[in-house]
């Protein structure tokens, strides 16, 4: 079994050059800005299909230049930007002018706007298109472990053979997009019943545990991520059975075994990621066994100049 | 009792603004430099009084120009580079040039070079003199926490009015500075002896949980910080007693009584970063309870271009 080193494993996620400004300037990406706050990234391909959606469907959608992609003057409320944008979306859908665009699912993401202002939602998005903005996303993922009298094991799940997205992959036991209207900790509890059948009297042990970030960048476009993160301490007994398809099986590992897997690369790499918060949080990567353990820190904590939620 | 927001606490250690080139640039703050990669920052005082010291005591020690200051060519090894930060600051103590020069510890920090090189210390510098450099500076803090019938309760020091500094404020249990030639895993054993008479049968369940950074001005420089955190379950009828004259008494709080010792700015700050980590880690401060759940979260793993450690 081949292994990489942790920090490569967290490199294929957070992918972003860290001199940013030069970055988007070289590779001619610009900024989406609402009332002047940058909320996402445009790149050159999508910069050209709004440019066309402008020129010969709506002239009261965007406004574009090579540097920023704004909505129309016109365009100033929550609706009227939720509506732009996914006619927009609907277009492209119907043109077939993005792949990603082929997996709708019919579910919305919110995008903040001016971290000042509380309860800064300026708009949502159909969940398929958000990457194409480069809007800031957010998850929910949960550590599902079982102490023992040999240590910590941990559930792990292998994803659906049938998913759009990283089939085959090892994944957390549950986790899941924090849909507009939904908080996280909502979210996390919603995906126990629906991803691995797990009772609430048992996820009302779920504690909350803060929350990684990483700049991702993937064909679709930029993604920058924030997945809050759970811990779960399940009986000894509690066997996890998927529910929604989602998920082929489980499998109980040790952190030893789970951490081979990760190094082998068979995990979807943000499930990694959480997995490496926790085993951090949890005194088993150390800064002694670990060369890089200040870099993995910063690595997943990136920081965003893209507003967040201003309370859930 | 007059309470602040956890993100005002927070930015009360990560002080310096995000545009740091920009910071710089108008701060007048010099880089310095070791075979071209920056490890620390030099501002405007400090830098007149190196150029006074080339001038006038010793030419060969460094070169220093308004925007960059580095060894002279002939100072390339470790033991040189040492040598010459410790003649410079000998000088600056005697002739008392800095303050907080009379807090003399007789004691070494590591300064680190290039994080490509393993074993990258590319010199050691007196403690009290590493911030008028702007040095990376790293500790080790414990939370030591008792779990009861009505929930966590965490033990927290009082430090003592004789401290030079943060005199008479609350502090974690034990604390530390990670000195040249110790791990972060030898100063908090070592510490929790020194400081609290934990002893070892006690100390083997101190288990690490990761680290906080931030960007923290001092009226003697800039102090880009790590503090790398470790967590203690201490038995129920344990009780810590200062051993070493630095902490006055010892309380066993709950967290609520704890968080709001923190809201009324009683803490030293970086120990109330500390606590706010622990919190968030175990489900204490929420996205769904703290507003500034995810600002709080960057903010303390505030990343530096400085290189650190690679390995320990």
């Amino acid at each position: 079994m081949s292994t990489v080193s942790l920090l490569s494993i967290v490199e294929s996620c957070d992918k972003v050059p860290y001199n940013e400004t030069e970055y988007f300037s070289q590779q001619k990406i610009a900024r989406f800005l609402v009332n002047e706050v940058t909320i996402g990234y445009v790149d050159e391909v999508a910069l050209l299909e709004m440019e066309k959606y402008i020129a010969t469907v709506c002239e009261r959608s965007f406004r574009v230049s090579k540097q920023f992609v704004t909505f129309h003057p016109e365009v100033k409320t929550f609706e009227a930007r939720s509506e732009v944008i996914m006619d927009l979306l609907k277009y492209w859908k119907e043109k077939g002018v993005f792949s990603c665009l082929t997996g709708w699912r019919n579910e919305f993401y919110p995008v903040y706007g001016d971290s000042k202002q509380p309860g800064n939602i300026a708009f949502r998005v159909e969940r398929a298109g958000a990457s194409i903005f480069g809007f800031r996303t957010f998850g929910a993922h949960l550590n599902g472990y079982v102490r023992t009298e040999t240590g910590l094991k941990m559930w792990i799940g292998r994803r659906s053979l049938k998913k759009p997205t990283w089939p085959g992959l090892l994944d957390n036991i549950v986790a899941g997009g924090v849909s507009y209207g939904q908080s996280p900790d909502e979210t996390i509890v919603r995906e126990c019943d629906e991803e691995a059948n797990i009772p609430s009297d048992i996820t009302v042990n779920i504690k909350a545990a803060g929350a990684i970030t990483y700049f991702d960048l993937t064909e679709r476009g930029l993604a920058p991520e924030t997945q809050y993160v759970y811990d779960l301490e399940l009986p000894q007994d509690f066997v996890p059975k998927p529910n929604d398809g989602e998920v082929d099986c489980f499998y109980l590992w040790d952190l030893a075994e789970v951490r081979q897997h990760i190094g082998a690369g068979e995990f979807k790499p943000n499930c990694a990621l959480v997995i490496i918060d926790f085993m951090i949080r949890h005194g088993h990567i150390t800064s002694s066994d670990e060369p890089d353990f200040l870099e993995i820190l910063d690595r997943i904590h990136r920081r965003f100049e893209l507003p967040g939620p201003k309370g859930c």
